[in-house]
């Protein structure tokens, strides 16, 4: 049985969507309790005495614009901390947030801390690609990266996408902007020289920014500021297109017309662009479980989320990222 | 009048492509020559007499596997050196090439060099987006930049989008993952801090990478490495949505006739954001007007940066970047 903590008051749609999500997980998995962290007073109504979901009191709440390091410091009553705290105590197994992003990272690394070994904690959302979904490591934990962490990332992607997604032999790529070994800036070059020297996991070498999206590789390695930028670029892009989809779509009765004939295959690819509702970004690194939802999440994405925590703990993320950091470090 | 030199054997559809694209310039704008490089016996029955497009012998060619650097040194005698060359002689006022971006910029740097008081040139195609087409500079002319050479930067796009697209106050932005003063990385943080001390530009603080594409800034500044990896993400993220869209349109015979009745929009759409179409890259901060018009090229984009080198000149981009830089460093 899988415990795991659950920030109900994390997330635009809190607590209700939060409430619901940890409700549909329990019903789908049945080895998972879901603890949740939140004003009871608010809670206790929502939970309705549904089995397995539990409530822990935490009065307090950390808001989008606090300083995520003084309110991981200060807000020790909040329920992101607390939830936090319940895997450092080991009352819980994981933890889930749809809250501040920066708060969730600050939490991870100094309540929780690093799996020994560990250079930097990486955010790695799973991303869907043209022929397979791809794992970008890191997505913003870390700016101002050394090569030895996007090495490391390379280790800790790979365990992920072996262990949580059931790949093989995850296929890892460092994002740079050309195939050859020489390309890229000072960081990327040296991170190429130490990825090509280990063997602890696949290096596929260089992953040219305009391909990622085509999903040839199952982890894409990069500082956090160009990771969050390869992010942020394709969500920016997704919208732009899609909203110029809906104008043209809109233009004359024609297309409007049009428009209803291609309902559903629009829809499919709507939802399979839609990487925020397919789970949340694990922060890989970190001494637990810990899964970023999206601040947006619905009752289905944090039910995903949590489903996501259970398979990191059911893969045993963490040991192996342990495991792997030795084979790595032997070989440097 | 202007006279711009054209590498003929340079892009994928060169020399035909090129030639078609020379004529259509002459025939648009009666200010100008075009000067054609490459081997004679090859140009000369595809000019076949057209008027004001003239041709400069040069026997040998820049292949896109040739190293740039190398190239620009020895191949003396190719299309592209001799090109840009006539530039440097004062033979021609502006050069434009389809050719390998990596010769273009050694040649740009090496033989015509920098603008007096200029760091780095930097490369600076226009993008469309969602309110307006936007610049984004350094589009990988330079990885590992430093902090005043993006400052510089900023200018140098601001010049170009008043003098040659009428933008009578360019608002210029920093590409960051945020939007606050204190994100991103030690790069991002030291230029916000050098171009919020200036005035010779109008600078509006963190251009969100996000938000980028919707347009909010005309002029989006990064340094070259996270700068292409903004528009290679672009070009891949596209790429995807659209063959995605294809697919969907494909997927029965509902959709194929849902697709048809969208036909126009749709194309629409496509041509909007294919900004390859629409004109080349300019290399600003060198001596004279460069444009690296894109590999694949056609006759009308071949055209569209004959135009826009003859923008350039209209526009008297070098004058306007020399005088600038001369505000931005008393500033300092």
């Amino acid at each position: 049985m899988y415990t795991i903590a659950l920030d109900a008051m994390g997330g635009d749609n809190a607590p209700q969507a939060v409430v619901e999500g940890a409700k549909l997980a329990v019903a789908e998995f049945d080895d998972i309790t879901v603890r949740l962290y939140g004003p009871e007073e608010v809670l206790r109504p929502l939970v309705d005495g549904c089995e397995r979901v539990e409530i822990v009191h935490a009065p307090d709440v950390i808001g989008m614009h606090d300083s995520p390091m003084l309110a991981v410091r200060q807000k020790t009553e909040s329920s992101m901390v607390k939830a936090v705290m319940a895997v450092r105590e080991g009352e819980a197994d994981a933890v889930v947030s749809a809250g501040s992003t920066g708060a969730l990272l600050a939490g991870g690394m100094l309540r929780i801390g690093r799996i020994r070994g560990v250079e930097r904690p990486a955010l790695a959302p799973v991303i869907p690609g043209r022929k397979k979904p791809f794992l970008l490591i890191d997505c913003g934990a870390n700016v101002d990266c050394q090569a030895r962490y996007l090495q490391q990332f390379g280790l800790m992607g790979s365990v992920y996408m072996q262990s949580v997604l059931g790949v093989e032999r995850p296929e890892v790529g460092l994002a740079n902007i050309g195939a050859e070994a020489e390309k890229g800036d000072r960081l990327a070059r040296e991170a190429y020289e130490l990825m090509s020297r280990q063997t602890a996991y696949v290096f596929k070498g260089n992953a040219e920014v305009r391909d990622v999206p085509s999903g040839d590789f199952d982890v894409v390695v990069a500082d956090g500021f160009v990771g969050n930028v390869i992010l942020k670029t394709i969500e920016g892009v997704t919208g732009l297109i899609m909203s110029m989809l809906k104008d043209g779509m809109r233009s004359s009765r024609r297309a409007k017309m049009g428009a209803l004939m291609l309902r559903t295959p629009l829809r499919e690819m709507k939802n399979r662009m839609d990487y925020k509702s397919h789970g949340g970004a694990p922060l890989l690194g970190v001494n637990g479980a810990v899964v970023k939802a999206h601040g947006s999440s619905d009752a289905r994405a944090i039910k995903n989320a949590v489903r996501q925590a259970r398979s990191m703990l059911e893969g045993c993320v963490v040991e192996k990222i342990r495991d792997g950091l030795e084979g790595l470090s032997m070989e440097k």
